[in-house]
């Protein structure tokens, strides 16, 4: 019994529709929401993560390769592993051009997480 | 050596300045500020914490007792557990009255958290 069903999920700033979920004000999350919601959450909770992410996030014109992003103070290994992580997560989308895989952030999903917080925004 | 200094953190849409962060998008994030947002964003990380959070969130008047969000599927103690952890974080604040304690949304850091997000919001 999904309690989510009669809740609208938030429409973003770029007109699209939120990939999951809505917001926590708007009534008791069903089980299949909190863990997709939380899985977000947890992608975002590690600070390296967090560092990385925001490397891209702000990089000129919004994409970096692995190159841009490296110095965090990590191995090469463990940097791959976060984006991967963040990847998994639908928050970065990457693409391979000549050597280098490049990383950009998928904005409609950080809206959509922060529409879930403050659906006031 | 912070290198977020001279970045503004985000004002809330109740006027006041977020506890805590610039948006991701502003620059690369220190390893201070990385690490008291990872720690908000693992307060969120778990799908049962997540669904507690929304039942106080989403309770008529904006705050809730144990006694009203307990019915999640995991024990008393659990819940408990997962209360100190939100109210650690700064999502929750909480105030005893009489026999219960009453949780009830921080909204400054909830929108703050959704302002690092998506500071367009």
């Amino acid at each position: 019994m999904s309690n989510s069903e009669a809740v609208e999920l938030p429409v973003l700033p770029d007109g699209g529709v939120a990939p999951c979920c809505p917001p926590i004000t708007a009534g008791e999350l069903s089980r299949a929401d909190a863990e997709k919601m939380a899985a977000m959450f947890k992608a975002l909770s590690d600070p390296v993560r967090l560092r990385l992410f925001s490397k891209i996030a702000s990089h000129p014109g919004g994409e970096a390769c692995v190159c841009d992003i490296a110095d965090v103070g990590v191995s090469q290994p463990t940097v791959s592993h976060h984006l991967k992580k963040l990847r998994e997560a639908g928050l970065l989308t990457s693409e391979r051009r000549g050597t280098w895989v490049y990383y950009r952030v998928a904005p409609s999903v950080v809206a959509a997480m922060a529409a879930m917080l403050d659906p006031r925004g």
